[in-house]
């Protein structure tokens, strides 16, 4: 049996592995793995991106946090990566008018196609256009155009360096309607504190409200992963409970679908933050 | 290098190892690692128990949900396990009159007092006896004598399985006071989930209120871990943030220690549980 380590400083993810392919693009190396463990895993240079069993957390929580609290139908999404598709079929539950996704490396879209079928069973939905292109460039000349902005991408080295800039928050925010939402993956506050932090201090020097959340997602580097909310006033923590429950009734009724990791709790719950991450905002 | 990889199912936490020592006692095998990444790292029966680097985490969250639960300073105080010290730690800040330490391998205690000093701090204060007993005959004869009753014991595998038996909760009933709390660490819902649904089930079959909360441990299976809160009315989310509030600056103020995990959010966050393990409660 061959095993897959994912190491961060010393530590981190193994797993066992019964197949393994691999790919290599203009972009990045791709690895596919096959495990009883956590069923298909792609690893995309080297750092586990998806996996069959747990993908639901990620995509859940980066989708349904910042669009309940915009709390209205959205028009217009933009999907930064997601070249898995996870973030997409969950972004459509929210009956938006149109979706832009834009992913830099096609052949992850492609293959995800193929290996992932339910996964990227969003892509092919009419209402989505895929652009295969740089996302820091494509929002650089848009304006008050989105309700919300997600980015979906790998770690803050490789292609997606440029994706947790200043610079770009702020064509970020202004490619967003006034009310609009942001939210980005944000790292492992454990395992990667020092671009977790980056992350959320650059975001704070743009937008007026700024809140990393943390879940759990079994096959990333300790387990302990966040994303950021951001925006210019809309805040996930003011939404009231009774408004909350109605907005996630609203969307299981609509698409008679169950979310697996979000609920009531688990959106005020996830802002909870431990100390040794807030005390790191404070040095 | 060598690579320590704890593997559950497939799949696990894997650390980089520049020094171990392994030991034989009565009760088990005990290897001690030496890494970059945790820190000293203690294993019992090849699975990680405490580490220098998250042993915060688990110390912190066993014992101050249910003591600011209890709401009033203590006077007696069962630990069953714990045999690092790091609970009886935890414990001491809540200033009890009395703390019993029930373990049944007085080799980890003596190992964890060589070292682990500082997690170990508080099994020599003099408000602390150690028992070197099985825990389960320990609170046989017992009868409204505690406070609080903690549960630090390994895996429902090997010696500490009888920790878990309904059995043995309708004696730790017996033994708390009737307004005490009761906690037991509750395994993994993510990598563990057929014992973590089985502590539960045995658990509501004696207590009138049990709850099951979440936190990060990295080096613990998935890093999702659990521990579960069982009381006869006392119930950590009926008490009001503004209380809760006042008990922790007591319990600072009186200490001069800071918690490094634990702090108001977290208190009522962790209780935030995902729906794909209230799910296996409705089957």
């Amino acid at each position: 049996m061959l095993r897959f380590t994912e190491m961060f400083n010393g530590a981190g993810f193994a797993v066992d592995v019964y197949g393994a392919r691999k790919y290599s693009t203009p972009f990045q190396e791709i690895m596919l793995l096959e495990t009883e463990a956590f069923g298909k895993i792609l690893v995309l240079d080297g750092a586990v991106q998806t996996t069959d069993r747990d993908e639901f957390v990620y995509h859940e929580m980066i989708v349904h946090v910042p669009l309940l609290t915009l709390g209205r139908k959205p028009e217009k999404i933009l999907v930064i990566g997601g070249g898995d598709g996870g973030t997409v079929r969950e972004v459509l539950k929210h009956d938006p008018e149109r979706v832009d996704m834009v992913e830099i490396d096609r052949e992850v879209v492609e293959l995800c196609k193929r290996e992932f079928p339910e996964i990227s069973s969003g892509l092919s939905d009419e209402r989505v256009s895929i652009y295969y292109e740089d996302g820091r460039e494509f929002v650089r000349d848009k304006e008050n155009e989105y309700d919300a902005i997600i980015v979906d991408c790998s770690d803050p080295t490789g292609p997606s360096a440029v994706l947790f800039s200043k610079d770009f928050y702020e064509d970020v925010k202004r490619a967003l309607k006034e009310d609009g939402v942001f939210v980005t993956q944000s790292e492992s506050p454990f395992a990667q504190r020092k671009e977790f932090l980056m992350i959320v201090s650059n975001l704070t020097k743009v937008f007026s409200t700024v809140r990393p959340y943390l879940v759990f997602i079994p096959s990333y580097p300790s387990g302990m992963w966040s994303f950021t909310f951001a925006s210019n006033g809309k805040d996930p923590l003011t939404v009231s409970p009774e408004e909350l429950s109605e907005r996630i009734k609203d969307v299981v009724r609509r698409t008679s679908s169950k979310f697996k990791y979000y609920n009531l709790e688990i959106h005020y719950g996830a802002f909870a933050i431990p100390n040794f991450i807030i005390d790191e905002f404070k040095k």
